[in-house]
């Protein structure tokens, strides 16, 4: 067990330190105030009750927020997402009726907002957008999020620690199948034959890799920046005999065609495959994905990027974007065809699998929630309270539409010999195509 | 039987009217631009002979054109893809060595071009592109290919008169069980139940609206601006008794929307659907029919298009776009979501079915040329070459790659009833859903 870790994802040290004492009441003015940081999310249907324990409408009902103090409203009013994160995770915002019906109406009046509300907004989230992540900040980033060590993530992923979107397929009930059965999706996508090769780019704990490996008979290189990460996967490779096959990379995906020249003998790959990296990348690094792409497939490959993804092209969330995912961007289709267009790419199939996430959410919540014991003898009641926050808002986005998970397929445009169909990847008996 | 009609086409009266008289053989200029033509070109491994008969070049093998005039070649150096069309059709260029490996070799030589070439290409391809389709043009440009005659279209589609991609789900052979199959397809796509309301886009000879109908028990207006095929989806839904359950509309798609009002009862619909109406309706309007879908479709409606696209955004092949297909543009995916992106609506699912459309070609081509004796008993010899040379041509450009065929499923952003995976899509017993 690691020792308790404070602050783990960022709460500027201020939070911690303003400590509340004696409050006078809210003024006409905080109230007022309050109100019009309301309107500007969309005026939800919620409560909000003031460190005084008054509502704030007489008529409120439903999920309430409660502000518990003073210096926490007028943080609202500065940036609303942002602190409202913040001061949730430090306790200083309360929410009682339940967070995920509170967030729910949060979310569905903000993006019902009145345009011109909208506009102001964009304006913000531009900036976030386009920064893109150079390569020493992206291993800030990564390290930030999934080096917060395997054990915390142990504790509430399914015991392939796969954490990205699982495949609730029919009949598929428990996260462990779930995963099992995404695996599978995205190797029935790939059509995979035995003997052939593939590059990943980000490979998490190496879940996906080995499934390949084991199921398919391909040679794998995985690539992932997260040294924690590739230590696990490097380890259960090895501990079930799928290092001749499996092999993992702690290097940028950028560096994929730098490695293939260094590669005597198999200098091109059949398949490229990305499952929840995109979400790191930034836009503006997209051309440059796909000409990795373009130098790393043969002349008949093909590959799948499995992401993250919104039907708008909206910053992430301030909150989220801060604390949780720096450099973190969800695409829409249109910008995700800067990877393929400037390659003659052929998209094949496109599938969005948006509340296969909600579900996988709901399990991950429901196991952090299950080992609460363990996660606050590892961290404080600050990060405790933060990825709830992070679980259910996620849940709600992917419920809720504000979110989506594209799997997108691709070959080169004359890859003539892939089934013509997609049977083939919704057959129902169990045979194996190794 | 109809009367002969020539020119129908298009071609201009001058290649009509240019009789080639005695000619003196070619030029040694000549000869030194039909080879700065094929440069152009990009060098296809193609053989030319030009009117004394003799090869352009000693060592030249494959297939052949031979240019039988001295004013073709001229005419190619102003602009080869338009001429070359034309000369082929009044029989000024031939081709030995097979037409289908001609084209062949000359698309794959043309899109693999320095990228100089293609560079000066695209700024004339751009005009095209951005040009639209104004309402009285849009109906000339209907009017020029849809109305040539149901009764030559007869001659070669399937029983049904389905002018768009058939699918060749496993053990499909036919033709007549490929359209079927797309048919059948596209309905479990959108998942119809009995009873609900679908509005169609260019809707051809009607066939998908009666398929809905007879298969779905669905309720369907379809609108299309060719009388000619409006006429004839009347007559047979009568003929089939389906007349009750779809209404065909001789009316433009853009006024979709204005017809909703007027129709006291059933004000918004289910579905959304438009197969093949796409490649004319030109990208600057692609925001306004993305309105006119956001104006039809019920709070959790949903939606296909199926359309022919491209991986690149390059102008229609010039000889195409004025004798063929007048106003027509294949999008990229890109290009698409000036649709969807507006409106929030979530695109659920691409399929790409490029070589469906090529073994859809491939059985028009050959029931055509069955057909040769009628077809040129209504036709002059200049249209039956220019009719193949389309079909050829498309053949070519999907089997190269060069063509795509996407089918979008969309819907609003939080119909989160529809099913989760697409096995429903892939069962195999034949049970129907009504």
């Amino acid at each position: 067990m690691k020792t308790k870790k404070p602050h783990l994802l960022g709460v500027p040290l201020e939070y911690q330190l303003d400590q509340a004492g004696e409050q006078s009441p809210p003024t006409a003015l905080e109230k007022e105030l309050m109100r019009l940081i309301l309107k500007g999310l969309g005026d939800p249907a919620i409560g909000v009750t003031l460190w005084d324990g008054e509502p704030l409408s007489p008529t409120q009902k439903g999920p309430t927020m409660v502000v518990r103090e003073r210096a926490a409203l007028w943080r609202l009013l500065t940036h609303p997402t942002l602190h409202f994160g913040d001061d949730y995770s430090t306790g200083r915002i309360e929410i009682e009726g339940g967070l995920l019906a509170f967030l729910g109406r949060a979310y569905d009046a903000f993006y019902s907002r009145p345009k011109s509300v909208v506009a102001l907004q964009r304006i913000a989230d531009a900036y976030r957008r386009v920064r893109g992540n150079p390569l020493d900040q992206a291993r800030d980033n990564i390290h930030h999020h999934y080096d917060i060590g395997n054990d915390f993530y142990r504790l509430w992923l399914d015991e392939d620690m796969v954490y990205t979107c699982a495949y609730f397929a029919p009949g598929v009930e428990t996260l462990e199948a779930a995963q099992e059965a995404k695996m599978e999706h995205v190797c029935r996508k790939l059509r995979l034959t035995r003997g052939e090769t593939v590059v990943e780019a980000g490979c998490g704990w190496g879940s996906l890799a080995r499934y390949m490996a084991r199921h398919y008979g391909v040679k794998v290189r995985a690539f992932n920046i997260s040294h924690e990460q590739i230590a696990y996967a490097r380890d259960r490779a090895k501990a079930e005999g799928l290092d001749g096959l499996v092999e993992y990379v702690e290097d940028d995906y950028r560096n994929i065609s730098r490695n293939i020249s260094r590669n005597i003998g198999r200098d091109r790959y059949d398949v490229f495959v990305s499952v929840g990296m995109l979400e790191h990348v930034g836009v503006k690094h997209y051309r440059e994905l796909g000409a990795i792409i373009n130098n790393t497939l043969k002349p008949d490959g093909r590959g799948l990027i499995h992401t993250i993804g919104q039907n708008q092209p909206i910053g992430t969330n301030a909150w989220v974007y801060q604390r949780i995912f720096p450099g973190g961007y969800t695409p829409t289709l249109r910008e995700m065809m800067d990877i393929f267009e400037p390659y003659d790419l052929s998209v094949l199939d496109v599938e969005n699998l948006r509340l296969h996430y909600a579900r996988t959410l709901e399990h991950w919540q429901q196991r952090f929630e299950n080992q609460l014991d363990t996660v606050r003898a590892m961290y404080d009641e600050s990060f405790v309270r933060a990825w709830r926050l992070y679980l259910v808002g996620s849940i709600v986005n992917f419920t809720g539409g504000y979110l989506q998970l594209f799997q997108v397929l691709f070959s080169r445009p004359r890859a003539n010999t892939l089934p013509v169909t997609r049977d083939d990847i919704y057959r129902r008996d169990d045979d194996e195509s190794v």
